[in-house]
C-alpha cells in the first residue's frame, strides 16, 4: 500500500534549498519519492514575481542533483508549483509531497482510507486553446486521470486539486494568428484569469459540481456562480500544458494522513476552516493548541477579492488601491483569518481565484494527523 | 448619571461625513454631546497619508457647521484621531464617542459600572521635550486628569487610553536650537516612534503598569520590555500636545455598554480577543454569530512587526518588504484575526505600537452592549 | 486689452494654500481675476489619489474665503484641475491662471500676439454619455465658445486644452439602467480613459486636427492613431460635465506671455521639448540656464507608457510593474527629461494620455515670458 | 596588445541569457575573455530584491556551461554586478565586460589610450572591518592592483570604479560578538550603505580624491562632503569581500573605445552627461542623434534623493513617500534626464550613492566608439 507523505519546510529566500537538503540528508523522504513541491515565495504574485522561477530554477538544481539528472528534466517528473506572495504574516515555506510504496496491507489507514496524491498532464495546448472549451475538457479528462493514479474511485473523496496552467504571451499569439486562428483574449494579463477559470471549470466538470451543459466558451470569466469547490488553479509562463495535482482521500493508502476540505464563502469564514478542522477530528472551538497545530501538515486556500467591493456588507479597498494589488489585500486577510484557526503563519494561501468557490471566496483544504 | 454613547458608521471615502451627519439628523446624537471621532481611513499610514488629513477637514467643517463655529475651533473640543491603513479586508469607518447628561440614578447600569469616557489635553511641547521624560511625565498627568472626568478612580477600570501626540520637523528642530537645546532626534520620521513611545510610556506610568523608577530618556524607543496594556499612541503633525481618551467602566455612569481589553502576545493572537469578547459575556468558541456581532460596538487593536521577524518562531516578511511598509502588513494581519473573532471588518486596528503591548504585539480593547 | 498672468507657487504639502495666499496679499493678483488652477499633488495620480480632493478642498475653502461666497461656489466659476503624481524629481506646485482686464492698446503685446485664456462648461452629461460621441460634440462645441471667449479666432492659434472631465461610478451606471439605458462601460476604472479620451477626440475636432467622419463610438479608446496634439484630459469623481480651459496666443492680448507646444512622439522626446522652447525665443542647445528658467512659467505635458512595451526599440518595464502603477513610472520618465530641458523640478506632467499624442508620447507645451 | 570589449544586450526577464548566448554563438566574444557582467535587473533595487539573484544563477549556469566548470566557480573569475531597478523608461540589460589579448602595437589605439579593464579582490573582510576604515584601506589597495592590471599608472586616466561590498547579516554581528568584537551598526539595512560608504571612500582614496588624514570611521556614512566623483557601490548578501573592477583609459591598450566621466552635482544634472560626450567627441548639443547614440557603448550612473529634499531649492517627494522607495524615484528621475541626452533607455544608472558624488548627486561615465 503507498503511503502519501507531506513534509513542511521554511525558507529563508526562494532560493533556500538547505530544508529540502535537510529532509533528503535525514532519510526522511528519497529523491525519487517526491512527486510535487508546493512553494510559498515572498514575491508579490503577480506579473513580475520572479521569487517564482528563481524557487523553481533553485528545486530544479537541487533535485537533479539529488537524481543524477539535468535540472531541465526534473519538471516532466516532479510538480513544482510556486505561489507568490506572503502579505500579512504568511511564511514562506515548502510542502514536499511524495508517494512512498510499502507492502499491501500493512498501513495504519489498511481499512480505511488515507491521503493520496495523483498528478497527472493535459497535452500541450493551442494558444487558441487557452481559456477555452478545449483546455476545460482536456483539464477534466487529465483530473480523472490523476484520481484513477490515486485510486480515487469517488469524487467525494476528492478534496483539492492543483493545477499550473499556461498564460498566452504575445509571441503565442501571434503564432495562433500566423494560422489563422484568433485567442480568448490579446491581453496577456487577462489570459492568466481565463487560463485559470477554463482550468477550475474543468476540475468542476470532472468532480461533478458543475453540469456540462452549463458550460461553454463564454461563461469562462463571466459567470461567477458556476464554481468548483475543490480547485485551485495557478498560471505560469513556463508551461504549455495543464499539470493536475489530486488530493484526496482513497482506500488503499496508508499512514496517518487525511485532508478535509470546505468553501469559504468569503474571505472572514472563519467556521469553513473549523469546520474543515472538525472534519480531522481537531478540537472546534477557538484557535488550535501548539501540540494540535502541529499536527496540521498543510492548509491550502485560496483568496481574492470580491467583485462587489463588500465583506457582509461592509466596504473593502482593495479593489480602488492602486498602490497594493487587490489579490495582495486579500491573501492578506485569508492568511490572518486561517493563521487565527490555526495558531501557525506557514500556511499556503494563493491568489486569483477565478471559478474557484464563490466571489469573493474559495476553497480551503486542511491536509492533518489523525491521531488512533 | 452620564452615559457614554458610542456610534459606528461606515465611510465611502475619506471625506464621507454622510454617515454622522445622517446620525445628527435622526437625533441619535446632538452635535455638542460629541467628545471624539476615531477614524480608519485607507491611506497608507505612513509619512505621506493625506487621507488623515483630508478626513479632519471634512469632519471639522461639518461639526463646526453643525455648532455653530469656526472649523478651526474643533480640534479644541473635539479629539479627533484618525489613523490610515485599512488594509488586508478593514473597512474605512468612523467611530464617534459621545457622552450625553442625565438625571442621577436613572440608568441601567446604576448599580454597576458602566463605559466612561474622559479626555484631557497636556500643555503644548517645547520640541527639545518630545520623545523624552517630560513628555511621559505630562501624559501621565493627564491621563490622570482625563480618568477623573471620567470618574475612574480605579486603574484597574481603564481598558483602553488613546493618544494623539506631535512628532518633530526640521523647522521645530531648529527653533529649538536657536535656544541652545538639542532634541530627541534630528530624523522626524522616527521622532514619531519616539513621540508614541514617550506617550505610552506615560499611560503605563499612569496606570500602574511600570515603575517611575524603570523609566528615564534613554530608555524610550529601546526597552521594548517595558509597556503599557491599554496604550494607543499616534502622532501626527497638527499639534504639539498630547490629547488624552481615556475609555473604562466606571461607576456612576449609565448604559448598556461595557469595554474590556487584553494584550495580544502577537499579531495572531486569536485567544486574546476572545478573552476581550468573554469578559464582557460574548460566546466563547469561534466566530461570534450575526446577532453577537452586532453588539460589538468597537473593537481597537494596534499591529506592529515584531523585530526578530519571527511569529511564533516562522519568518515573515514584513521587515525585508520595500514594496509594502511593514506597518501596512501587520494591519493586514490583525485586521484577518480579528476579523476572524468578529465576523465584521468594521475594526479599528491601528500601527505603530512602540512601548504599546509587548515586541509584535499589542493591546487588543472592545466595546460592547450587555445585554440584561 | 486682457492680459492673461500665470504665477507658479510651490505647496508643502496637498492642502498648502500658503503661497495663494502670499500672491492675493501682495497684490499681484486679485483673487476674483482667477479664472484656473492647476496643481500637481503628490498622490499616486490612480483611483485612490486623495490629494486631488484635499487640494481642492483647501483651495475651495481660501479662494471662498477671499472673495466672501461658499466654498461650494467656487468650483462654478475657478476650473481647479488637480493633477496627482510627481514621481521622480517632479515638486508639487500650483499654476494660477487669472485674466487682469486692462485699457485697450496699452499692452506691450499690442500690436502681436499674447497668451490668452478661455474657459467653458458643457452642460451635464447622461451616464450613458460618457465616452461616447455625445461627450466629443459636446466637448469640441465648448473649445469654441472657449476659443471664442479667448479671442483665439485661429485653431492654430490654441497651443493646449485642459478637460476636466466627469467619469461613471456604479451608482451612475445603476441610475442609467433605470431608465433603460446601457453606458459604454461597466469598468469604472475604464470609465476614466473613455471618459479622457471622448474629451481628447472633442478637442482634435475642434482644432480641426481629426476629422469628424473618422469619429464614432466605436474608435475612442480603440483606434490610438487618432489624437489631438493639444489635448490634456483628467478624470475625476465630482462633476458630471466637461470644464474646458483653452490656452492660446491671441490678438488683443496684452502682456509678455506667449505659449508654443509640440508632440512629443515618446517619453524621451527631448527635441519636441527643445522645439516648443525655440519656438518662444529660448537658446536651444542643451538645459536652459537658470535665467531662461526662470522665464518660463509653465511646462505642461502628458505622459503615458508605450502599449508595445518598447521605447525606440527597447523594453520597458511600465506595463508588467504590479508595484508601482505604470502610469507613475510614465510620469517619472518624462518629468526627467524636461527637467534636463528646463533645469527646474516644478513642471506640470500628468498621466493618463488617451487620444493625447501618439501612443506612448503625448503634447508638451510651454508658456515663456519673452524678452523684448 | 589588450583590447577591452563592450556588448551591451538586452534581456526579457532576469534570467534571460540569450543576449549573451547569442553573442558567443556568433564568435563575437569567447566566454574566456569575459571578466565582468554588469546587469541592470527589473527589481525594486532594495532588500527584497529577488531578481539580483535570479539573474546571477542564471548567467553563472550559462558561463559555468560554456567553460565548462561548476557554475559555483564563477563567481571566482568573472565579477557578476546585478543592479536592480528600471524605473521610469530604464531597460533591463547586460553589459558584457571581455578582455581580448592581441599581438602588441597592432591596435588601432597603439599610440593614445584606449578603454582598460582591471578587477582585484579584497580579502574576506571580518564582519567587524564592514563600514570601517578597514573596509576604506583594504578598497584602497585593491582600486590600486587592478589599476595596475589594467595598466593605469595615473589617477587621471581611471574614469569608473565599480565595487561589489558585501553587508552584515544577523548572523555575521553574532559571531563578531561570540569573539567579543562589535560591529559598526546592528541594523542590516543601514549596513549596507556604510559598506557602499566606506568602499567609496576607499576609490576616493585610492585615486587622491580624499586625503587620508580626513577619514575615519566616523566620518563614514555621515561627511557627505568626502566624495569619489568615479565610485560606484553596491552591495550584496552573496560575498564577504570587496570585487573591485577598475574602468579607464590606458596605454598600451587598443581598440576604439574610450570612457569620460563628470559628477553630476544634482539629479538634473544633464550639462554633466553633456559634459562626458563631448569628452568623447559627441555632438555637444541636445540629444544625440540615433548614430552617435549607437556609439555609446555603455552609460553609468548612481543616483540618489538629495538629503534635504530639495533639487535646485524645489521640493521632492522621494524622501516622504511610503508607497515607493526613495531611491527608486532618484533612479527614474537620473534614467529621463540621462534618456534625454542619449536618446535610448538601456542605461546602467544605479542607486544608493554614499561617498559616491555629492548629496543628490553622483558620478556618470560614458563608454563610447571614437570615430578616426
Amino acid at each position: 500500500m503507498p503511503e502519501c507523505l507531506v513534509f513542511r519546510v521554511p525558507t529563508r529566500h526562494p532560493a533556500d534549498i538547505s530544508g529540502l537538503d535537510a529532509l533528503i540528508e535525514s532519510g526522511a523522504v528519497a529523491p525519487d519519492e517526491i512527486v510535487a513541491v508546493f512553494g510559498k515565495t515572498e514575491g508579490n504574485g503577480c506579473v513580475n514575481d520572479f521569487t517564482r522561477p528563481l524557487a523553481v530554477m533553485a528545486l530544479e538544481a537541487a533535485l537533479g542533483a539529488r537524481l543524477g539528472v539535468s535540472p531541465a528534466t526534473i519538471g516532466a517528473r516532479v510538480a513544482l508549483v510556486m505561489s507568490g506572495g506572503t502579505e500579512g504574516g504568511l511564511s514562506p515555506h515548502l510542502l514536499i509531497l511524495a508517494r512512498r510504496e510499502g507492502p499491501a496491507g500493512e498501513g495504519k489507514a489498511a481499512k480505511g482510507k488515507a491521503l493520496a496524491v495523483g498528478t497527472a498532464f493535459t497535452d500541450d495546448f493551442l494558444p487558441e486553446e487557452i481559456g477555452r472549451m478545449a483546455q476545460v475538457r482536456a483539464t477534466a479528462a487529465a483530473v480523472r486521470r490523476a484520481m484513477a493514479i490515486a485510486g480515487l474511485a469517488e469524487v467525494s473523496d476528492v478534496h483539492f486539486v492543483q493545477v499550473k496552467c499556461p498564460l498566452l504571451t504575445s509571441a503565442r499569439i501571434q503564432e495562433a494568428a500566423a494560422r489563422g486562428e484568433g485567442v480568448a483574449t490579446h491581453d496577456t494579463y487577462a489570459s492568466m484569469g481565463l487560463s485559470r477559470g477554463a482550468s477550475a471549470l474543468g476540475i468542476g466538470l470532472a468532480l461533478g459540481e458543475i453540469p456540462e451543459s452549463a458550460l461553454d466558451d463564454s461563461v469562462i470569466g463571466t459567470r461567477t456562480d458556476l464554481y468548483s469547490g475543490r480547485a485551485s488553479a495557478s498560471a505560469g509562463i513556463e508551461l504549455m500544458r495543464n499539470e493536475i495535482i489530486v488530493l484526496g482521500n482513497a482506500p488503499g493508502w496508508s499512514g496517518p494522513l487525511r485532508i478535509a476540505h470546505r468553501v469559504m464563502r468569503d474571505g472572514i469564514d472563519f467556521p469553513a476552516i473549523q469546520g474543515a478542522l472538525a472534519d480531522l477530528g481537531f478540537p472546534g472551538a477557538g484557535q488550535l493548541p501548539p501540540e494540535a497545530a502541529e499536527r496540521v501538515l498543510a492548509l491550502l486556500a485560496k483568496a481574492e477579492p470580491s467583485g462587489n467591493g463588500l465583506i457582509r456588507g461592509r466596504r473593502h479597498i482593495m479593489n480602488d488601491d492602486s498602490d497594493i494589488n487587490a489579490t495582495r489585500h486579500a491573501r492578506a486577510l485569508v492568511g490572518g483569518v486561517a493563521a487565527a484557526a490555526i495558531g501557525r503563519t506557514d500556511l499556503f494561501v494563493s491568489g486569483g481565484a477565478e471559478h474557484q468557490g464563490p466571489d469573493g471566496g474559495g476553497p480551503v483544504a486542511v491536509i492533518g494527523r489523525v491521531v488512533a
